[in-house]
């Protein structure tokens, strides 16, 4: 008979008294990864980092997130969480999984959080910024982080647009519909949505409770359609009331989206 | 006997009446590249533009740049320049180019020259940036462009030290001797040093009628030692007064450095 301590792939089933859960603040560049979720042979940030925490503990740890970001998005702060029976100090998770993980991929912060700590459930608030390099040459120093437009785009009238949008609304319009999966429950509550610009670089940041699959990008591309003239505010306020997925964009590319930051109604250390 | 016409290799011996001179303007991302200059069976930046160029215009074309940035160092702003006997317009430069050119590299503008235009003699001065992230994180969205010191960094002192680098100067002691080469004069002319900080960004803009070779890594790397305590401004004089290469510095990695910009006498429309 084999101990199960002597498996650490079965160690994850241990008693939960003895198991301490962490969270993490993840910053990556997603551009060499299929999102966030873990796929079978294929780079993803999950997979990533489950096999540096396998090679830091000796755990088959499995981690939830609190946004499951798409192929070549990008994050500063993804939050993930897993519970271990190791006993490596905190700070342990910062040094020992930026040593093992790619150099695309970072942990930012660890801290020890209440057992019952879920990273998305929890989550109160998500924000997200869509950068736009408004320019009509290519830009390689930017091409990584940023979506290229070239026709110039009014950024003013983006940012009043996008005012509209904030406020508990039905956000199906910018929803895109995924293999006819549509979330149950299609309203959210944007807490804010604003569109500036520095030189060259536009960008929309947005904050909501929670966000429609492709929400963003769809928002940045019906923004996109206000700022270039072809359509008005009063049109995407109208696009909006018919809540219909897919009516408001085009999705704009995963390249210029970035999960900025994830809040939870106290600070991790409140949260133990 | 083939004729000089249906052996495109041959024609950047045609005759100087019959040909026009072009400046280019480029910006690229340097980390996959062994440098600008061009080195047999290596990507290089010289390289990847001579190929784009034979193939927009048949002709093997040689490229001049204003300054050989090495292997990893980015350019906003590099210029080079060669001599065609094709007739295409300006703007199929920026266009043609930019389609048959690799992601990394662009070209952000195309002009008409005067056939004796120079772009390493001519320039009147060369402008960097040193990008450096003060963050004791490691950072997957900064890491392209920016090099990580971890310990807090004062920039104001920082600043304040780099002023003594302004005005015509020896700057022996910043320059690196690479295979005992040293440049015949190490008098340059710095127009403007500043160290200012963003968030956890601290950047060092440096602009002078020339660089010794490594002069602005190692300069950075001179401003690290007096941002971190360990020397002082008026020991960053001494040294500067000791003329003896390799003194200052160490030599940052190439990865935070980046030509942002390259001045003439005049603009070039009026040096056609």
């Amino acid at each position: 008979m084999v101990s199960a301590i002597a498996r650490p792939e079965t160690r994850t089933a241990a008693d939960a008294r003895t198991t301490t859960r962490f969270a993490l603040v993840l910053e990556y560049d997603g551009t060499a990864y299929c999102g966030y979720q873990l796929q079978a042979g294929r780079p993803t940030v999950q997979g990533e980092v489950e096999k540096a925490l396998k090679a830091l503990t000796g755990e088959a740890v499995r981690i939830s997130a609190a946004s499951r970001t798409d192929a070549g998005v990008h994050a500063r702060g993804q939050v993930v969480s897993f519970r271990t029976s190791g006993t490596l100090p905190v700070e342990a998770y910062v040094h020992g999984l930026n040593h093992l993980l790619p150099c695309d991929i970072a942990v930012r912060e660890a801290h020890p959080v209440a057992t019952d700590f879920n990273p998305r459930r929890m989550a109160t608030s998500r924000e997200y910024t869509y950068s736009i390099l408004n320019s009509p040459a290519r830009s390689p120093l930017t091409a990584r982080f940023a979506h290229r437009i070239a026709p110039l785009l009014d950024a003013r009238a983006m940012d009043r647009a996008a005012q509209i949008l904030v406020g508990v609304h039905d956000f199906a319009s910018f929803a895109s519909e995924i293999g006819g999966e549509l979330e149950k429950s299609t309203l959210r509550n944007v807490s804010r949505a604003n569109v500036s610009r520095n030189g060259a670089m536009v960008t929309l940041t947005i904050e909501a409770n929670a966000f429609l699959r492709h929400q963003v990008r769809n928002t940045a591309g019906a923004l996109v359609q206000v700022g270039a003239g072809r359509i008005t505010a009063r049109d995407l306020e109208r696009l909006m009331e018919l809540r219909q997925p897919g009516l408001a964009g085009p999705a704009l590319p995963p390249c210029g989206l970035c999960l900025e930051r994830v809040t939870y109604p106290a600070s991790f250390e409140e949260m133990r």
